[in-house]
């Protein structure tokens, strides 16, 4: 029984598949794929919950999604205890996912009102009014690295705009979004308004392609939200929000002050979540010299360091292995390339057993055509730089534009990189991985199509309606020219 | 000198084209159409112009904007003047426009501030500062029958944003592209943050198509957006916001209220700017019955009474020309067609000379597949309907979405209406083509790609960037677990 469709659990009637701890590749879910048939089906109860759901008063749709951060409250240690499970990352790493998607729901409710909502004043004998309405049936699509609190992001907003929902999970992460569709199950949600496919690239295709949906929510990998930019071509009246990776830079400048203090903030931005956050800081610009050379011997040593293990291990690791072991090839293979090219590792990622890979450094200042790719794993490129504005130039060489860090004590210098750097979430000595769940979030460039979740998320669940309204039609006392009644 | 480009007035050096009036059909501008090379030498003006536009502090900005305004405040009769002979719209009318293109630097204003600007606020010690970053270079395309008030409704939000511009106004309308363009040259705007280039078909495609640009801004038909939508495919990081067109319902009730003050706000929904507004209504359902007959009688011998004359004429006409004649044989030739469908002609549209043609109002009560298509003129589709559930239903089944009106005393049908009805602009005993600059404008459907101009332009003229701030890295008492420096 692993699709919720029109409020029952069904058989999927695709192909089968599994989701494997990737720490040591035990079977924690498996099931069949929903068929295109059952997408539609999913689709079509969403369209026929939305007639009703979208007339309820906002504050009916309000009291269900907040029964819901309730559900998430009480099995917040289970909620954990699964991402760990499927996705690897250690478990007190996972606790924070699990109250981020409760704290999701007063956040968004905020959002509601402040970006949509309704408001009214009157003008000239005119109310002027302004609605904002659902855009209808939302297909939501996931990511892996975050199964619980990213389509959380997209779902919780879509909801309580009024629209209807048809969720994939991310192939890799079933167990998780079963899970979520269970305490919206138990959080009183009418049956239909929410519906589970699960299923890999086909199922993904479907979804996309079924005619009864208005709009994609999507968080996953440049290559596919391009690939559904093209699919959605010439359908402007389709809603397709992309929040997509980055190639994200963390420029260390001279003036980083406490050298420890330093190290901690590029580890905390490039490996944390084993590397598998979107944010995570991809390139590292540190300048020649001794303050430099001091600052990439410190870090070569704590990276060497850093402790990786199963999520429930006891220390407690601070990385947990790759999603899968194609994952954590990819890594090993994309280092062996960028060595291929002239980059020389300083701290080697190395293969492990399952899906483990351990934390890399990697020089790559000698590389003059350096890919402008997301490697979504622990392996942080560091270039060595000769001027700050130098930096900053090279920071802003990618099509991306995500996120992008600073480390300097110097305000003129983060003045410089403010006014300077082409990025969604900018950093000043701080992890580059940290945003605050108030504020929009997204980046311009091959990142996003500038409808950025979080704070905004509401911008893209409804359309405006605005209106002029009188209780009765009113004949002026001076007629148009031209006009005879 | 018809490109003004850099801050320099040049020849275009493509293929010569003329404007006419459309009531008189004698030459009012004639130039040279701007050549793909001169495409890309006003957009690298841009890009060029544009590193130290988006610096100058807001403040900067806004006092050049301000000064714009004040410059189309003294010169307002002049752009009148030249709107009415470009367009063939009564003096009376463009007056409004030209007002309305210096009232939209207030709103544009408040709009910046409200929707993006700046914030700051503290959290667990650290600063979350917001900001909006302009998206670059943006290409303007203007349509002929607001072409002062439309691409100025872009260009204000895109600059104050600290976007700089590509303008190309719609062919049929360039003088009153050049006047405004004037009017920024004279009020202190750097060399190159505006540029414009004239031309028809193919400079919009070369400017579309130029790869220094970061998004588009829009408002034109349907057919032409949906190919510019085809255009980006693939290519989420340009912005491209689409204002199309509408296929607009008006729905009168039973409880229309007093005949001649619902008749009014028939004719003005329908006829004003000759039909050539694309709030306007182009499809009025009216109840069976005697209180519908009574109704569609009056309206019937007012539409036939609307007087129609060139825009200077002494009694002011209410309507002048269609914007050219071949707009105007489309109409009478739309007649023709829905006539040929079933349709009966009340008052029939008819032809005169130069790009004249007069109201029409056409019963299509007996086409059984009335098209789905913005007819841009002075021809009122009507529907005879029996219950109000079915006149929203029949409202309703337009792949547009732009604007919906209801006359109706009866609040419950109101409350119906606004539960039902699917469109942006929805007004309730007013007319249908009056909206409130202070509200966001626009449509879902294929009316527009749900980025609503007016008071939501500045969501899609700057992608926000938002912060977490120390003045220094802060090593914190615990670490994460299994790191050590």
């Amino acid at each position: 029984m692993t699709q919720w469709i029109a409020g029952e659990w069904l058989e999927g009637k695709g192909e089968a598949f599994t989701s494997l701890t990737p720490y040591s590749e035990e079977v924690i879910w498996q099931g069949n794929s929903a068929t295109q048939p059952q997408v539609e089906q999913a689709v079509s109860a969403a369209r026929q919950a939305l007639i009703a759901w979208k007339k309820r008063p906002f504050s009916e749709r309000e009291a269900i999604v907040v029964n819901f951060a309730e559900k998430v409250k009480q099995h917040s240690e289970e909620i954990a205890i699964a991402i760990a499970k499927e996705t690897g990352k250690p478990l007190w790493e996972t606790r924070t996912e699990a109250a981020a998607m409760a704290g999701k729901i007063a956040i968004s409710i905020r959002a509601y009102h402040q970006r949509t909502g309704e408001s009214q004043r009157e003008a000239a004998g005119n109310q002027i009014v302004l609605r904002h309405k659902p855009l209808g049936v939302m297909a939501v699509f996931g990511p892996y690295n975050f199964p619980g609190h990213l389509p959380n992001g997209h779902i919780v907003p879509a909801l309580l705009a009024g629209n209807s929902v048809v969720f994939k999970p991310s192939e890799q992460t079933p167990l998780v979004g079963e899970l979520a569709m269970k305490l919206w199950e138990q959080s009183g949600l009418p049956k239909g308004v929410i519906n589970l496919v699960q299923g890999g690239k086909e199922t993904g295709i479907a979804l996309a392609a079924a005619k009864g949906i208005d709009g994609v929510l999507f968080t996953g990998s440049a290559n596919t939200g391009h690939l559904l930019h093209q699919q959605f071509a010439g359908q402007p009246d389709k809603m397709l929000a992309l929040e997509m990776g980055g190639n994200n830079p963390l420029v260390v400048s001279e003036d980083y002050g406490e050298l420890n203090a330093a190290v901690y903030t590029v580890l905390q931005s490039a490996y944390i979540s084993a590397g598998q956050r979107c944010t995570c800081a991809r390139r590292l610009y540190v300048p020649v010299g001794d303050k430099g050379d001091a600052l990439v011997a410190a870090l070569s040593t704590s990276v060497a360091k850093i402790a990786v293990d199963q999520p429930f291990a006891d220390p407690a690791p601070f990385m947990g292995p790759q999603i899968s072991s194609q994952a954590a090839d990819h890594i090993v293979q994309v280092q062996q390339d960028l060595v291929a090219l002239g980059a020389h590792a300083l701290v080697p990622a190395m293969r492990k057993h399952a899906a483990f890979v351990t934390p890399g450094l990697i020089d790559v200042t000698a590389v003059t055509e350096l890919p402008d790719e997301e490697y979504f794993g622990p392996l942080l490129q560091l270039v060595r730089y000769q001027t700050f504005e130098q930096a900053v130039e090279l920071a802003n060489d990618t099509r991306f534009g995500l996120s992008a860090g600073l480390i300097s004590q110097d305000d003129e210098q983060w003045l410089y990189f403010v006014d300077h750097i082409r990025a969604g979430i900018v950093n000043r000595n701080r992890q580059l991985t940290g945003a605050s769940g108030d504020a929009p979030f997204g980046g311009p460039g091959a990142s996003g199509n500038l409808r950025p979740s979080a704070f905004y998320a509401a911008d893209y669940c409804a359309y405006p309606m605005a209106s002029m309204e009188g209780e009765a039609t009113v004949l002026p006392e001076t007629l148009s020219p031209g006009i005879e009644l």
